[in-house]
């Protein structure tokens, strides 16, 4: 039984469809990601962005910013790239270098811009179901969860983690799928309870093995969003070896969730295009 | 055993403290509030606020729209009150008559004036824990779990409803308290395997009965939120007559909930003064 949720494959797919979607429209969107310092795995994270980009069509300009710089410089950089109307989505690569206050930089970014759908105003619309650009590694788990056919309706759902990135906007994509949903977190004393019952799992806590076989059961929909470093190699909140045995779909990592998350972003740069060109 | 929540008494308290406050700190705060067309219900929710302000020394005005006014005249009015700098707090009375569009017209009150907590700006701010103004029915539930001391680092909260003026808004300030926190709607299918287990259970579902004994535990702690008219008297979502019987506190209707999402309105108002004239 292949019960493995292939997150490469389902991204070329997207990936594919939004190229075309861009030729055919002859829509010519465009991002700009501000780096800040030279973080080793953000690095790598830009330019898988920009590959990505470049495979659809998308115009990637990448503005590299010295660690030293100020807080006021990065938000006149911000300012800047929200009056071009060359640019249609904006990204601050996070995490900044500390002492920065991120909420305070991203919140500069024009929420019609905010393809990582952080600043306040997107995430308040997301509450409130109004139009809005949606943080990529949720909308990225949504699109594994739909394109497999997992149904939500009524569903118990259980994300373990809160994070403003993840875990909290997945409660609000989940709600509006109608799935009943629990939030377990470090705090959380019977995680088990929680995730035992759960008909889909997503767990964003970023500890290895914290999921382990007898935390779930059989026939569960797994959704692992965690990338840890162990040894030299990727692995993600769940104990993928044993629990996958039990799971009726789980996605591996690398190769799961992690690949949608850049589709999704290039998703968003066509939405945010089209919203400012309508 | 008394195991009542009283919220007339604990808003009174509340109200008190508004009220030295006002007075030590000589503060003039004013509440606007916008009526538009007659209904019964919103008359007298709207009496009971104005008698509130007076009470602790809030300045209260009340503009009376007929039903047969157009959303742009609405519209014209918040514009007015949001530049009006003897105006701290600017709330529409809900529901507005069938044919307008509520969240465009909140969405147009200043964030700084918006004393329900209702923009989409409020709410976003709210889910990254930012300063924001926070729905007066889920500030109201919080204050009273404080004032009787119910704990809910670690504790499982079961939230029944997901609406944006209640649901919703207790997700994030429950999650801020550490709770491990479930929400069941009408589409869920097994609420009383989440009712059963919750150490602190929540309803804001709107029909009466909905909460029976035998889907609480021993020792709950129930927040009811309804508010259902039946046979010409007010009741709540929860068979209180039998489910108190169970639970270590509960809060009646009326005279629970009620009373305190009066008071945290006052409590926002005075917050809005506050910042505005910072």
């Amino acid at each position: 039984m292949n019960n493995i949720i292939d997150g490469v494959t389902a991204s070329l797919e997207l990936k594919k469809n939004i190229k075309k979607e861009i030729e055919k429209d002859g829509l010519t969107p465009s991002l700009a990601v501000i780096m800040v310092g030279d973080n080793k795995a953000s690095k790598i994270y830009v330019r898988n962005k920009k590959k990505a980009c470049e495979m659809v069509g998308i115009n990637f300009t990448e503005i590299n910013l010295p660690e030293t710089i100020s807080e006021e410089l990065i938000i006149n950089e911000i300012r800047r790239l929200n009056e071009d109307d060359l640019v249609n989505g904006i990204l601050v690569q996070l995490p900044l270098p500390s002492g920065f206050d991120e909420g305070k930089i991203i919140n500069e970014i024009s929420p019609l811009k905010d393809v990582d759908g952080l600043t306040y105003q997107n995430v308040g619309n997301l509450v409130l179901e109004n139009e809005c650009l949606v943080s990529c590694t949720p909308m990225g788990v949504m699109e594994l969860l739909k394109m497999y056919n997992v149904p939500l309706k009524g569903k118990d759902v259980c994300i373990v983690g809160r994070s403003n990135l993840v875990g909290k906007p997945l409660i609000q994509l989940l709600l509006q799928q109608d799935a009943t949903v629990s939030i377990c977190h470090s705090k959380s004393v019977n995680i088990k309870d929680y995730t035992k019952r759960a008909d889909v799992l997503i767990v964003a806590a970023g500890h290895p093995n914290l999921i382990t076989k007898d935390m779930v059961k059989d026939g569960v929909v797994v959704i692992d969003v965690g990338i840890n470093k162990e040894n030299d190699s990727l692995c993600g909140d769940v104990d993928f070896k044993e629990v996958s045995k039990k799971a009726s779909l789980i996605t591996p990592v690398p190769g799961g969730v992690g690949p949608m998350t850049v589709a999704s972003l290039l998703k968003n740069v066509v939405k945010a295009y089209r919203v400012q060109n309508r």
